[in-house]
């Protein structure tokens, strides 16, 4: 620990909550288990409500004339048809296609954009492609620290909390709750499928009080402190920057080509790349891997999916689903094997060999 | 543990010799302690020699034809100064002079340089520069692991393993060595002030095997696993990104100013504002602090430091030196307060006000 692995307005009061570890994302804390197991935590996910410290999701703030034209640039996704008011889920390409980052990108108004950023510092880019045209815009990081809400009583949770208003708004929507005096942005949205809210606070000095006020209120709905599931996660197909994919990778190849605009009708870095992969197809894809043997390891590097000798892929996020009562794996397969149904073995990193099969994500 | 967080070449290696802990760097697993204290350690590599996985330290390797142009606007340090064989401690600053990061540049060529990056994505920044300016370059991150060996006896282990060439080479300078039919870059630098050298290993693959012959040659010369060591990097000045100086410092607070050239002759983000800077002068300035109280806790947040009730500054890294009998702190301390001897008193985030006193880097 040091202040290089930034804390957030948040971490007095995880650590109060019996947080027993950590991860790090853009250079900050994201709590990694509390004092149940991951188990324990999936169940209670899909039945009440939990309050998770994201504030790793960085917030990159660009501003100004340019701001527009720069978020375009960044992205093959039309950012035209985002209103103020929308969320919008847009990959972000190197010159190759590569994929840099994942985020969510918020409209706060014409000239004014919030990028909830994964892993990588995606402020240090957009400032490079500015510097680099002589854009007028600013690139910064406010003082912004989204607090997630989720489970299935999230919203009578908030509702109760922040106004009934709440409950009309939309998936991938914003809107705003007034808090002691302040006016905070809060979004249908989150790291999980059993459906929540982020509450980007700004103000990070107001970060004790929001986690205490919700908590308060939650004590009702048996809210706990909790952080994303690794069994939801990978059940409902929620890819991870970094793990399930990397530069290496295209959206095409993430099931993202829907987000991708290779008509020529919008100019961004990238395009001529995304234009060749489109015309060409991907050699592989994102899917689920169902096998068997047991609980399977902690997955911290790649493990190989073969078919007879042949690599056909490679599993990168792995857990037991006490659900599906099965390992289930997220990985990207060759094409040509990427056929649900498909059975292949899993090499695991503790030397043991599992059967398997290739299926669709979500798992059902 | 996830592959987001990379493991190294060396992983396997650093957890069969025990590592107990790990922190992120460049999205990278940096060991952060083994079975001996920091206490232990600090000792040990004063004397003998420690083999550091330091493969977070990512090369950022720039190539092509514009590959000077753009280092150059990257820093305020006049590169063209830079011959091959030279490793140059560069800082990179934003358009304000705010600190982005502080790399080692070697020059493998005239257009050829890798930049050896402290904890941000530089690659992204510079990718994002190049794009926006179309210069003709390429941008990536090779399969470069650096391997450090620490501790005066450094020179003696490889100086048998890889040739007496290697006692010849200068502070700060590389040359090379062979090991198992490739070349390998060898530098006498490294996180400490007892002296060695990085091996910036290419082809991870080799990272057992290197591992392997130099501990076994380190036998002789009671070679240990180890890590960048808090108590020696405090006392001997050695700055941390993120920790004693992030983008809200310019490299004149942390007596950089001796390699920024502001008199006009080159061209490079930020000029304009380092100008204004050095005319205006540094409204603080990184120092020393000595303390008591006993040994202080791990600062993990920033403590102020008080002179009376006026707070004029902070202190990022502290820790009991048992060589100097005291608490040691690097800080960042306002003007007027900066001087050598001042009385002040360090405010401890385990809530104890200590008394102390500002001193000079390193610490005598």
């Amino acid at each position: 620990m040091s202040r290089r692995i930034r804390r957030t307005p948040y971490t007095d009061r995880v650590e109060q909550a019996g947080v027993r570890g950590f991860s790090v994302v853009n250079h900050m804390l994201l709590p990694k288990a509390f004092q149940t197991t991951v188990e324990q935590d999936y169940w209670h996910l899909r039945e009440h409500v939990q309050l998770w410290d994201v504030s790793c999701q960085r917030q990159v703030q660009i501003t100004g004339p340019d701001a527009s034209t720069l978020v375009q640039w960044m992205t093959p996704r039309n950012i035209a048809r985002a209103k103020v008011g929308d969320c919008f889920y847009i990959p972000i390409i190197d010159a190759q296609g590569g994929l840099i980052n994942d985020p969510v990108m918020l409209k706060l108004a014409e000239d004014c954009f919030w990028l909830s950023i994964a892993d990588s510092d995606v402020l240090l880019y957009a400032m490079g492609l500015a510097l680099g045209r002589g854009w007028d815009v600013e690139v910064s990081e406010p003082d912004v620290s989204p607090l997630a809400i989720q489970g299935p009583k999230a919203e009578d949770l908030l509702a109760g909390l922040f106004g009934a208003h709440i409950r009309d708004m939309g998936f991938f929507k914003y809107g705003w709750i007034d808090f002691q005096g302040t006016k905070q942005l809060i979004a249908r949205s989150g790291y999980s499928r059993q459906g929540g809210f982020e509450i980007y606070l700004n103000g990070g000095h107001l970060g004790p009080a929001l986690w205490d006020a919700i908590w308060d209120a939650g004590q009702a709905h048996r809210i706990t402190p909790g952080c994303p599931n690794l069994i939801e996660r990978i059940e409902g197909g929620l890819l991870s920057y970094g793990n399930e994919f990397t530069r290496e990778n295209n959206p095409f190849e993430i099931g993202h080509g829907k987000f991708c605009v290779i008509d020529g009708s919008i100019d961004y870095v990238g395009r001529a790349a995304l234009q060749n992969i489109a015309a060409n197809g991907v050699a592989r894809e994102i899917r689920g891997v169902k096998f068997d043997g047991g609980p399977c390891p902690t997955c911290s590097k790649p493990w190989p999916v073969m078919v007879g000798d042949t690599r056909v892929g490679q599993i990168t996020s792995a857990i037991w689903s006490p659900r599906l009562k099965c390992n289930v794996g997220q990985s990207m397969i060759d094409r040509g094997f990427w056929d649900a149904g498909q059975s292949v073995t899993v090499h695991a990193q503790d030397g043991t060999v599992r059967s398997g099969h290739v299926s669709l994500l979500p798992f059902a």
